[in-house]
């Protein structure tokens, strides 16, 4: 029997990143902090508060609201301790738990936000990847659709200043608790609308064909499915009522979702949002509105969804408080971005130094490490060449950090206690005293 | 046979995190924000730029350094491609596994840093957690232990800037080059040294006795021991030579640990720096000089831990090329800036807000909506009341979300469309016109 022996070149293939996970290089780490900062900008300016979970959690945390099939997709391992956990796939059920262990402590409404790094055992495919940062807002006490509006709005906030325009992207809005008092009213059953969700949610994902054989499968009438077809065609509000007969709780979620449109004008957002039956979103979460962020190309999958949840806490073990938010990730974002152009890879600094330190005369070399670490101490990014060579492979040096100024420690020093101070874009030289410089 | 069922008590009692991870509720996601704030700050300051990896890697990573004990301390887990992976311990090892790839693009030296979410299946205890973050800095290219100096005068330069000072704490510093080249001095075989290093890093963390008695297991002949227990006691480089007779890289070994010496007197950072022969760190890893900073009463684990080297990246397959960084954690540090005041649980605004919109007139609520978005517009923090209640209590909500100023809707816009504009910290308000205000 031969002995399996990994030579030293299959070791080397395996020093690779699991597939659908990502080495953040500088450039990759800028744009994430451009991302994230972003994010936490807009959810500052809209009165949210950062909050944070671990990593991992017990396992059964994610079986709650999704059974057993969410295992599959879970990264889930059991410690020493016999206990059985996962990585987070999201972060309400964290979120839920958290609210509900300080549930009296905590003043309502709560408005947070987090940036959570998440992880799914799925395949990867393009702008879906098994570890990814998603922004999380949530507003949790507010029974009114006015927070509904609020948290789309944020969304909205978010993109419009990364550059975006409501010519690129759309808030597509439905309500789950109009859709289904309408299916109610076209004759489903109550107990068919939760294994509806998931394939009305699949509409505009699948041909036509695909979509109706899947009906078929749930439902015996042609004539409901029919009617179910013109009803996720509804593009307008005002049509609902032309196209199915209301009854009292459906003239009310319409009404109620007509309030959500009137918030969102006055939020001055209404050039960005627009009604769709087809947003349904495929978990059983969602109790109010529901919505997505889409580009208008549609070659995306959504940029964003979320939507109201009034049910989750009282899931948790907690008592029934009403909740709206959504979650948005970095994945079709930074696609949508570099595809219109507000994001390149030379768009943002990697670096940005205040000074870099150059010495041309290796004498001097520790008097310039010594003004660098002061330099330093009064708070300015520096830093100095480790080699005394040319000035001009220095320079060099200096212009990949993107430094500001650079100071030149030579002669100058030595002869009259000076310093040169080159400014980097003007290319403007000045003589400065360095013990009044660096004071 | 009786089914076991769980109760719902029972569902909610495991509804908590996992012993040894942290929740991050505002007020101590304001603390992280301040101690990952602080090093980034510093990172900056002192010429490094950010990069990061996947949270999780190939198992077989972290066992390159550290073999197969390294995975009990581990959250390994295999995926459903059978690939065993886990979530990292450390950075190093993807550092490595990074800089390896690019080797031939990345440009040297590097000075790269990261801030780590890391995990740990260890049994939790005071300053050391189950998942916890690490700064992390590392220059790689420079041979020269002006780096070495350079990594822990950017340790200290942040532990500066919290408000600490050199009567608070130390950086303890030696050398593994110079302990090998003593140790041989005084007639250890080469082989045994590995074996070795992780008892001395034990010498100050457990009585003299249990000390002698692991010596005992690896030395036979108690006059070595004699002369490990003298070496380890030794505080000054200067009285080296008096204590060991010293062969020619014995004597390269010192001349080099003094040079870091003398670099970090040249960054003014002398009065924070003491040799310690003590300070081996456990690791096999470390090549030369390495480091410990330690808060002076000793009470602490260490705060944070480094040293150089130059062999890591050949193990990870790559070239020879030299290395030299360090590791803070936050669970320490925050323990010691809690015990010196330094940070206390009202020092940190968890919010912070521009403006406040209180409204007191119901039919105004609109307005107020429209306003509070129009200021978020402009790029201002602001919140409103979700309710018209009454303006004591609105103020009250106000100063909760550390608002700078109130913006009161009532009868003034009515009337002549003005706003009340109240300063909260002087309580002095003012009457605006509201277009141009919001203009």
């Amino acid at each position: 029997m031969n002995l399996v022996v990994q030579t030293e070149s299959e070791k080397r293939m395996k020093m690779q990143p699991v597939k659908g996970t990502r080495d953040f290089y500088p450039p990759q780490m800028a744009v994430r902090n451009f991302i994230v900062d972003g994010w936490k900008a807009s959810s500052i300016r809209n009165g949210f508060v950062e909050y944070d979970g671990p990593i991992f959690e017990y396992l059964q945390m994610y079986q709650v609201k999704s059974g057993d099939e969410i295992v599959e997709q879970l990264f889930n391992f059991t410690d020493r301790g016999n206990r059985h956990l996962a990585i987070r796939p999201e972060i309400t059920p964290t979120l839920a738990r958290m609210i509900n262990k300080q549930i009296n402590a905590l003043p309502m409404p709560i408005k947070w936000f987090s940036v959570p790094r998440l992880c799914r055992a799925e395949r990867p495919q393009k702008g879906r990847l098994r570890e990814f940062f998603q922004w999380n807002i949530d507003i949790i006490g507010i029974e009114d659709v006015l927070a509904d509006a609020e948290v789309i709005c944020c969304s909205l906030d978010y993109l419009r200043n990364t550059g975006l325009t409501s010519k690129d992207v759309v808030a597509k809005i439905s309500s789950r608790r109009l859709l289904a008092a309408l299916l109610k009213n076209i004759g489903i059953a109550e107990e068919k609308l939760e294994s509806l969700y998931p394939i009305l949610d699949k509409k505009t994902k699948i041909p036509v064909e695909a979509f109706v054989e899947m009906l078929e499968k749930e439902i015996d009438s042609p004539e409901t499915i029919q009617a179910i077809l013109k009803l996720m065609d509804i593009h307008s509000v005002n049509d609902i009522p032309d196209i199915v007969k209301l009854d009292e709780k459906a003239q009310e979620s319409l009404d109620e979702l007509k309030r959500v449109f009137a918030y969102l004008e006055k939020m001055g957002a209404e050039d960005w949002c627009r009604f769709d039956m087809s947003i349904v979103r495929g978990l059983a979460y969602y109790t109010g509105m529901v919505f997505e962020i889409h580009d208008k190309s549609g070659d995306l999958r959504a940029i964003c969804g979320g939507g109201r949840y009034d049910n989750l806490l009282s899931d948790f073990g907690g008592p029934k408080v009403t909740a709206t938010g959504m979650g948005m990730g970095d994945a079709v974002l930074e696609i949508l971005l570099r595809e219109k152009g507000l994001l390149t890879d030379d768009s943002l600094d990697i670096q940005k130094l205040d000074y870099f330190v150059a010495c041309v005369d290796g004498d001097l070399f520790d008097e310039a490490v010594e003004i660098t670490t002061k330099i330093r101490q009064k708070g300015y990014a520096a830093n100095f060449s480790y080699k005394t060579n040319a000035l001009k492979k220095q320079m060099k040096i200096a212009d990949s950090m993107n430094a500001a100024k650079c100071i030149i420690v030579g002669g100058e020093l030595k002869e009259s206690g000076q310093l040169v101070i080159k400014d980097m874009a003007t290319g403007e030289q000045i003589l400065v005293d360095a013990t009044t410089f660096l004071e």
